[in-house]
């Protein structure tokens, strides 16, 4: 649906683990950093939502494959790009490459809420606005 | 198909972000705190894994649902269960409760691999008949 | 000045690195949850602190000396003790010990402060009192 | 005694802790990013100095006073410069800034060692040449 916003990582010690491989939980860092540049991007920052009127994104669902292991020093790129744009809800599509080699993809599903109450609200109109230009 | 094995785990600062919830990837360290103790509890220590013979357990696909977020001072209780053992890999079925809230359910793959070249071997004999026992 | 709290923590995969041992920043994770439990022991809750009058611990200064690493699997005990008890502050000496040796020592010292503007703050009364019979 | 070095790093949700501010120990993980990218600015790769003849980094000593908080999406800049090059150490002053805001500052000591055996060596010819160099 998007066009496809990359964004580069590296990898330091505070990734990886004693098996010599990035952690396989750190992924999702690199996806959360992906999906706020991307969002920056688009002049969207999540301290002003917050700020304004308490409007947050939180995950709803991760499904997560992983093909290849990253390892110290190596430079990832993350591609991420929307599949799916709904009232109260974005999908991303997630991926993390080391050169040519696909390490990992994601499909990520956000869901806009208060984040006082959790409840769901749609999108704010700029942002939803800007998504669908992107 | 196995019995569920409960582990305890309380919720730090380092564990939470500025949204005042535990980040979305804490969870998979919780979850993978929980298949080592689950481990242990039959006698395999992974350390003595990868000593021996270089053997390693690593992740190939995890699935999870968001549902209530857990928040500084949680105690939750990580429940593990096995869904399916293969002759490389197992399926873990894990939910993390707060309470009676269940916070959130995943499915995680994990594949026995020779950690030097990351290709999928059995799983060891006596760890394959601890898990059957489980 | 104090007792010696000690309290346990287990090293997992996420705690470690491509070194094959714990990263260094991560002994200041397991020093934190020992001064949440001591807090913890005492009596004081620290969401209820901030939620009663926003008033939060903030570090304003470590020093950490290195002895010897911690691995995979090990089990280890943290000791805490208080060094000095001021008005605004605390400072503790904590070290993280695997058996019989000793991994690291550090000093901490502890602000009381509004989190709002980060001002110091005097230390509530009842967790002065507290502290002062620990 | 050297030049500055000067590294960005962006605050992102993984770095903030409940409090709405940056968690202490991850200033650790800043500063090691930065010395990795000093590294590397000179041309040495730590990746390689392990697989050559097994040789790493350790920090053996830390020093740091917190000043001020960084929050979600801050730019900060880390500054690093070599205060003292022994024949198998490095002493480095590490500063975070925030804009003009000086947040924290930082002495840390590294030391050269053998990993298999974490016993010090000296650092090797053409590293501790290019360090002087710096």
């Amino acid at each position: 649906m998007s066009s496809v916003f990359n964004w580069p990582v590296r990898v330091y010690y505070e990734d990886t683990d004693a098996g010599g491989i990035v952690f396989y939980a750190n992924y999702l860092k690199f996806f959360e950093r992906a999906r706020t540049e991307w969002l920056r991007s688009l002049g969207v920052q999540q301290q002003a939502l917050l700020d304004a009127d308490n409007t947050a994104f939180v995950v709803k669902n991760v499904t997560l494959d992983y093909h290849a292991a990253a390892r110290l020093e190596d430079q990832l790129t993350i591609q991420t790009s929307i599949t799916r744009l709904g009232r109260a809800s974005v999908q991303f599509l997630q991926q993390a490459w080391c050169g040519e080699t696909l390490l990992n993809t994601a499909s990520v599903t956000v869901c806009c809420v208060d984040i006082a109450t959790m409840r769901p609200r749609p999108l704010p109109d700029h942002v939803a606005a800007k998504m669908r230009a992107a």
